[in-house]
């Protein structure tokens, strides 16, 4: 099943906003096993819309259409939709419902546009939007579909990840499409694409890999069609283990904090952090997990020297003999952390995001991390690079995995 | 003259990068006044990229194509632009010397493959890459242009602002683009419509006004072609900033954590937080800004009750009163954190992030915010949705802006 991601939007042809969106939802689609052909952005106007829909007809069966469907005027899609398959819009009871529990939720007032959000085309499938107003339309004709969907980044993820997902695998894959990942740190994409080099020449034709790099880790995607590959997908799966040696972190696609958790979890340990050039970045990965407050505790973010002193107690003397960019203020943090919040694990940073603060003995980029589980303590110094976003998320990244490490995985 | 941006990768179709090169490159040319009439990925397959560039000529004047112009065998875009303009291949010794230049000033060891880079098609414009071995290509046939260059982003973007956009500017005649961007908040985006109506109907129709709504804070943004247009755009961004009263929070593009960084700077105050349900979420943003150590000096995360106690002096006997989520409690983490970390002004928060832990007195998404500054507390209930990553997020902007509109903006 080939895919086109249209987005319609007026913002990403003047460049105000970068399309993550499709991004996402090409990641996700990839995930899954199906393929993207196309991604193409169209302005709010009808003739526009409609041209990038009989060129997305004619190169996939599938167009995923976000953007346009608001209550505002200038949200086209619904309207272009009806013409484009010469349909007509109806009034939908169930979508008013849907909207009315959705505003009364969050105490909203109701108004004749968000009404308007109930009138959807007569010929396709309408499926209720869990988060917001602009329900999702599916179309089907001539053995093509076009969905289409808000978007807003949280409502589209809803649609993709909850109804879009479940309904294409339903109608389309079943188990199919075998596939298997691999996640990997301690190496750069060149090094281990030189270290695959063999496992790859030997890799069967109809077998791909796909490398995924992301701030100091690299997702590997084994994958194949046709479940009588099944015994080859093992015997693969392992030569590739063997060939990955010690930079296999895990055989999952969950993100890191996730397989954190499942640690903390089955080993019943609880956690706490002392940050201080992630900014809360730490913890607020930790906490995009449901259910964190198992095991979770909580961070003390010490942007400001004076707070490392006061409320996480670390001697003045330390931070002036070596700096608070040091091996020494670090272990302090994650030693009086973890004693001050009572837990058995901690994660501790003190660094330099940049783009200011870098000196020639400590450079932007530079990073301690400690990390203390079951009495023991592994401290470490890292050199990342020189964009503030960047240093914040490779030293998020690697310090979940050493603990991870730590613990054995 | 309309333009559409094709970029050649698979990379991009499977999520592994966000095309943060598209957009910028629809910000630059934008700025300097041309229009962007779609932007495209397609992959590295020959007939995919012919099909892309059939589709491109049909609504823009010219295409400006990224991608796939490196040395290696999966760059095939050079040998589709022979086929696609029925061309051929000749040897460019100009460009051979550029790329002798530049891997001389590297050092870097010239080889076979990258030699190649000097074959070009022989019917079009050769314009030299200034930084890397791909010379831009510079085709024009039948009225429309199409031009490809690397899409490693450093050279794309010195080809854009060195020799295509002076180019084009010769060559043709662009308009202006003027925009002004109004960011609101406390209002529905339909709702928002309505009380815009008025100003929507008499807006010139060369004028375009878009929502774009995100977490609970919307931006608008008002648009018209031509500064022959200045006049009239300054009349129209004054009535709507009158239709748009109390709603309208800042006239700025900037994220939320910037306008905040902007005043605390400005008016020389400093910072802290004391988060419970964002679990670092908020810290993690106002630190995005570069140089927010100046003001910012840290949160605690309390993300379990007893480091409420433990860390931020809040009473057991409060939080066993009126739970830990309440006015109450809010109030004291705002109040002690400033104490704790000697800060001017305070952000507290405290809500049940779902998916588990609501009650029918506090379902999911009931959030306490309390802002403290200038010695003035203001406490506000919030009841969000039903998701975790939503309440996360709303939380953090309404948390912000609290802050921001307690300080007059």
């Amino acid at each position: 099943m080939k895919i086109e991601i249209i987005t319609v939007g007026d913002e990403i042809l003047i460049g105000q906003i970068i399309d993550t969106n499709s991004a996402w939802m090409a990641a996700e689609l990839t995930r899954q096993g199906f393929e993207i052909v196309a991604i193409t952005t169209v302005g709010d106007r009808e003739e526009d819309i409609a041209k990038a829909l009989d060129t997305g007809f004619s190169r996939a069966d599938l167009l995923l259409m976000t953007g346009g469907v608001g209550p505002t005027r200038d949200d086209i899609t619904k309207k272009t939709l009806c013409s484009y398959f010469h349909t007509e819009l109806i009034f939908d009871e169930q979508v008013l419902q849907q909207i009315n529990r959705l505003f009364a939720s969050k105490n909203y007032p109701m108004n004749e546009l968000t009404k308007n959000q109930a009138f959807v085309p007569k010929d396709c499938t309408v499926i209720q939007n869990r988060v917001g107003t602009a329900p999702l339309l599916w179309f089907e004709q001539k053995g093509h579909i076009l969905v289409s969907m808000p978007g807003v980044p949280f409502e589209m993820k809803t649609a993709i990840t909850g109804d879009i997902i479940p309904r294409l695998e339903k109608q389309f894959q079943s188990a199919d499409y075998l596939k298997s990942s691999f996640l990997v740190s301690g190496i750069t994409e060149s090094s281990l694409a030189i270290l695959l080099d063999d496992f790859e020449t030997k890799l069967p034709g109809n077998f791909s890999l796909a490398y995924l790099p992301s701030y100091g880790l690299i997702r590997l995607r084994l994958s194949v069609r046709g479940k009588e590959n099944l015994p080859e997908m093992e015997s693969q799966e392992k030569k590739l283990r063997e060939a990955l040696r010690d930079f296999l972190v895990a055989e999952s696609d969950e993100p890191l904090e996730s397989l954190l958790g499942n640690v903390m979890r089955k080993e019943r340990l609880t956690l706490s952090t002392a940050e201080s050039c992630t900014g809360g970045n730490i913890a607020h990965r930790i906490t995009l997990v449901p259910g964190a407050s198992e095991y979770y505790k909580g961070t003390v973010v010490s942007y400001d020297n004076a707070v490392k002193t006061s409320l996480l107690n670390i001697e003045n003397e330390t931070i002036k003999v070596y700096g608070a960019v040091s091996r020494e203020v670090v272990e302090q943090m994650a030693q009086n952390v973890s004693e001050k919040m009572e837990t058995d694990c901690s994660i501790a940073v003190s660094g330099i995001a940049g783009p200011e603060g870098g000196t020639p003995e400590k450079p932007v980029g530079t990073v301690w991390i400690c990390t203390q589980a079951h009495r023991k303590t592994v401290t470490q110094k890292y050199q990342f690079g020189s964009s503030r976003e960047e240093n914040i998320n490779r030293t998020t990244n690697m310090a979940i995995l050493q603990l991870i490490k730590m613990l054995g995985k």
